[in-house]
Order: C-alpha cells, then sequence, then structure tokens
C-alpha cells in the first residue's frame, strides 16, 4: 500500500477499492445492485447496466471464437436484466478497434451478440466505433420493469429460501474442457459438448421472470410488503445472478440485505456428468466459484421457493436457508465435510493481478 | 482497396464503411440519427446515445486536465441528447485502465463528468470499471421525450430557415491557442480565456429544449404534421447538433431529408475575437469544419425560426434555407467569395489515418 495518496496507482487499490472511490460520484440510492434502476414513469422503471470487455483480459481468441465472445457479452448483459426482474428494451454497444483487426472478425462479433438478442427478442439499437490499440467491447443492456417488480439484493429475510433456478460449474467445466482438450477422459461426446456449449453460448435466465409473475399472487405480494426488511423491496423475492460464482451470488445478496445464510452442499444441483469425472470437491468448488452460469439466485418464502421449483424444472433446486447473523456457511448433512464459511478471497481482483 | 473480402481489414473500409456494415445488425428503423429513439410507453419515447473515447485518439493529458476530458465527454453525450430534444436521465460509464494509472487521476476524470452532469441536473447512475492495457471511456447517455417532440435529421423541408443556436468556431480557435499558445497575439486575456473554455467546458444546448416547448404552440404542431416528408416526424423541426462541425451538421440533415440547403456565409456567427485575429478563410473554416462547438442546428419555418432567434439572443442567427436538390452551397451575398458545394471531405475518417 502506497502511503503517498496523490502517487497512489489503480493497482495499489484494485477494481474493488476503486469502484468504492467512485462511488461518492453517483446518487446513493443507485447504487448496489446487478444494474442502475430509474423511475421513469409511476408504472415502469428503466433498468440500466453496463460492461467493459477487453481483449486479452475478458476474451481472447485463443479460446473463444468471435461469435461466441459476442454471444456471451450479449448473455451477460441480458443476465443482468433479468437479474433485476427486467424485460429488455436493447443494447448499445461501443467498439474500439486497431486498425489491423479483420472486418468479417467484426462482422462475426456482431452475430454473436445478434443471434443471442434475437433469442430473446431484443436487437442491438445504437452504437459507436472507434479506433483503438487494443479491441474492446462496451455494452450498455436496457430495459423496463414494473417498479412492484423489481429484483434487489436487499430484500432477502431470515426464514426464506434459496433458490438456483439451474446448475451451477457447468460453465467452468465447458472452459476447461476447451482449455485442455484430454481432459474429460470419462465424458461422452454429448456430455462434453453440452458443458463446451454452457461456456460458448450462456442462456440468460429470462424465461424465469414470466414464471415468477405467474407464480406471485396479489396476496403473496401484500405478504411482501409486510415483510420487507427495505421499503425499496415491494416484492417478495431477493436475488442476483450467479455471473460471478453461486458463492458470490448469495455472499452479496447476504451483504445487502443484511442476514446469513446456511448452504447445504447436497442440494446445489450440478451436471449429471460430474458424477464421472470430478472429485465432489472439485465439483463443488466449480460451483460455488467458476462463474459465468448466469442462473439466478432467489430467495423467497418456502412455500413460493417450491412452487417456483416444481414449475422451472431440471436443475432448478432449493439450495439453502435465509438465516439471521452475517456469515454464509456451508453444511454437509452427511457430515463427510465439516462446516464451511464462505468467501469471496477466490474471487477475481481484475488489478490485484 | 483488398480484392479478397476475408481478408479486408478495418482500415481498408474506414469507420464508415464499417458503420455501414454493421448497420445490418440493427432494427432498419433505429438507424440514422444522433441517438436511438425506443418507444417505452404511448406517451414517453427512452433516447439513448454512446460514445467511446480512447486515450491518445480522442483525449489526451498533453492537452487535456482529467477534468475537462470529463466535461468534454458528458457534454458530448448530452448534447447528442439535446440534438434529439431530450431530457437527460443519467448516463453509465465504463472505464478501462492501465494498472499504472494514478487513482487521483481517475477521480479528476470523475469529477469533470460530474461537474457537467450536475449543470443539467443529471448524474452517473452506472458504470464498470476493468483493466486495459490504454486508458478507454466508454459512455452511455439516455434521455427521454414526449414522442411528438422528438428532433429527427430527417425532418427538414424546402423552405426551411436554419438556426444556429450559437457561434461557430470557438473551439476550434481554442484548442489552436492551447496548441500553440504563441498564437492570438492580437486577443487579450479574456478573449483567450473564453476560447479557451468554449474548448475544455463546451456547453450542451439543452437549455434550447424548454424555449423551443414554449415557441411551439398547438397551431404550430399541426402545420408540422401537414407538411411532414415522414411519417415518424411530427415536430415541426428538424436538427443535429454540431459536434462534427456546422457544415458535417447541414450536410447530414440534408441526408436524411433528401434536400439542399443554401448557407449564407455572412449570417454565419462567430466569435467576435475572430475579427481581430483570423483571416475571413481561417474564421470560415474553423466555423465550417472545426467541430466540438455543441450548438444544434434546426430547421424550421421562416417564422419559427425569427420567433426562436429573438429568445435565444446572443450567437443565435438564421444562417441559411433549406431548398430543393441535394447539394449545399455555401453563397456570399456580397460576392467577395464565389458559391461553394460544401462536402465532407474535410472530415475526419478515423481508420484511414
Amino acid at each position: 500500500m502506497n502511503s503517498d495518496l496523490s502517487s497512489q496507482q489503480v493497482k495499489d487499490i484494485g477494481e474493488q477499492g476503486l469502484l468504492e472511490r467512485l462511488q461518492r460520484f453517483c446518487p446513493p440510492e443507485i447504487i448496489g445492485d446487478d444494474a442502475a434502476v430509474l423511475e421513469t414513469a409511476p408504472d415502469q422503471s428503466l433498468v440500466v447496466t453496463t460492461d467493459m470487455l477487453i481483449d486479452g483480459v475478458h476474451f481472447s481468441n485463443l479460446t473463444t471464437s468471435p461469435e461466441d465472445a459476442g454471444w456471451r457479452a450479449a448473455a451477460a448483459n441480458l443476465s443482468d436484466l433479468a437479474a433485476m426482474g427486467a424485460s429488455p428494451l436493447g443494447i448499445t454497444v461501443g467498439l474500439g478497434l486497431p486498425s489491423e483487426v479483420r472486418v468479417s472478425w467484426v462482422e462475426r462479433l456482431y452475430q454473436g451478440m445478434t443471434e443471442c438478442l434475437q433469442k430473446y427478442n431484443t436487437s442491438i439499437v445504437g452504437g459507436d466505433v472507434v479506433r483503438s490499440p487494443v479491441t474492446t467491447l462496451a455494452i450498455t443492456a436496457f430495459g423496463q420493469v414494473n417498479p412492484n417488480q423489481i429484483i434487489r439484493r436487499s430484500a432477502a429475510v431470515v426464514g426464506d429460501a434459496i433458490v438456483v433456478t439451474g446448475v451451477h460449474g457447468a460453465s467452468r467445466a465447458g472452459l476447461e474442457l476447451l482449455l485442455h482438450p484430454q481432459l474429460g477422459q470419462n465424458l461422452n461426446d454429448v456430455e462434453k459438448m453440452a458443458l463446451i456449449l454452457a461456456h460458448q453460448r450462456p442462456q440468460p435466465r429470462l424465461d424465469v421472470l414470466p414464471i415468477l409473475r405467474k407464480i406471485l399472487t396479489p396476496n403473496s405480494i401484500t405478504d411482501a410488503i409486510n415483510r420487507a426488511s427495505t421499503p425499496n423491496s415491494r416484492l417478495p423475492i431477493a436475488g442476483m445472478d450467479s455471473s460471478d460464482g453461486l458463492a458470490d451470488a448469495i455472499i452479496q445478496i447476504c451483504r445487502a440485505s443484511g442476514v446469513g445464510a446456511v448452504l447445504e452442499h447436497r442440494q446445489i444441483s450440478l451436471p449429471a456428468a460430474f458424477d464421472h469425472w470430478l472429485t465432489q470437491e472439485q465439483a463443488l468448488a466449480y460451483a460455488l466459484y467458476g462463474g459465468e452460469d448466469f442462473e439466478l439466485v432467489l430467495c423467497l418464502t418456502q412455500e413460493l421457493a417450491s412452487t417456483l421449483v416444481q414449475h422451472l424444472g431440471q436443475g432448478a433446486a432449493i439450495v439453502g436457508n435465509i438465516t439471521s447473523g452475517s456469515t454464509v456457511i456451508l453444511h454437509d448433512e452427511q457430515k463427510k465435510f465439516p462446516d464451511q464459511v464462505l468467501s469471496l478471497s477466490q474471487g477475481f481482483q481484475h488489478f490485484n493481478s
């Protein structure tokens, strides 16, 4: 740590440290979720999220085709909208390019983005293209949501069940198979392809939103208002996406809501192929810290949680409960593993490498 | 030009060529204005614009303080909103940074952005910070406008007057004074400072919007519907901002509207200091091609134009008229200069350098 503040560099405080320093330039009510929420009309909020992706840091031609890089970039932003309960309106794409980049590479990147967006009935609505020494992609996604149906990280309450909308660890496993093709000798081709596709073509869970609206009766919304810990949470659901891993999602929700959680080891749903490939420890590490599965992690009453899991089907599960306190504990019913306190120390700090 | 399309590089077709190739990935109704317009409600449209700024291409520590770089980036995006008739809701800021960048530099950049945004009652509502080999700023601004009050490039009709909301050439002159401090010996310090400030702290003309709303009576809107050349234009005003120069703005409006224009040399309002500093040719070149003045260039009926100029005051002027045909002609009443056809060939093609 540098003691002379004026010469402090970004690497001295890391990405997270810098973000904290920059928060004083933003209105306080905006910060702390997957996306910003702006009330544009009494019955409508605008949800906005933005991502910067740098060649060599966030994508690479070595492991990712331009189509897949485009799909993944679009999917990550749509997932942030889904995490807030918002339906997409469109995205803008800012592109910085060295002049030697092939036009066909750029067109394939846009092709991949467009394929993902079309699947979710949305599109690229604007952009900018400039010269840059490094290929850079800046995506901003817009969505809208009824203010009563916003999903916030800060709305979890003690007693809630924690639901995952699908399996975790698949994307990380797919990346390993791409990086080390000699791995996965026990897997058949269909299993391998499914894991690789989970990495290359992740599916933002916008499909969960109409299901949520369907199972939320007027009664459950009244319950929510009665139980809400913050005046902003009007939906009986807290949540975010698991883009940075399942552990990160649960820890972030607990931090924002001022609660703790117990996560049941055996309830975390994993890809079936993990059974005959990975050790339990490896499988768990991929699921908790692998990231980029883009599932939703939702906290809601036990009753709503059961109904939701029934509607979602395969891979969806109740994986734990919200508790008082502030720690997130991984618990093994079978007591094969001792209780563990989960932390973000296995997370990824962009500037500290 | 490379004949093998698959190996064609971005520099072979330039920024504009690439943008044209990428337009097939966007819905056709979205393209061709300063910002995208999305209808989010019957009485409300969302206007979105995005800019990528690269260190060494679009800003430089050599000529621009981080505060000024931040102000200018925010101002350029707010100006795009003003050009569409939209009031700002907020901006998102994506930031790519080498790890050696000073934290204080980043804070000063945000300080400059925030100063500009606060002046126009808006703020940074979200963002992303990532590691990058080159400092990169991606700004997306969004605003809202009643669909009946959108200003489009494509709505100019023959007989319209062309109004500028202020003087042109000041920003470019200020840049010259910064780059070559030995220039401007004939200028006093106040004049110099005014020109330099025009470059460092340009003012997006959001203040023009309430004036437009005030002078537009219900009658003038009915007139507009009757005279509109495109079904989308519901306001009796066409326009854009002059961020890429006055010539560019008029040419772009004419192209989008399928009309021509005559621009009166002597009517183009210039900073008073130009009189005792620049030749007429130089002054005109700065005004037409200098860029970054961020005034609005509006086409409207002669009657509305006169009213608007009276309300705007200093620097505002009727500078020409919309004509049939497709050429933009610079005309000198005093016949000191022969008629010239204006073109974009003096413009800036990012990839062809």
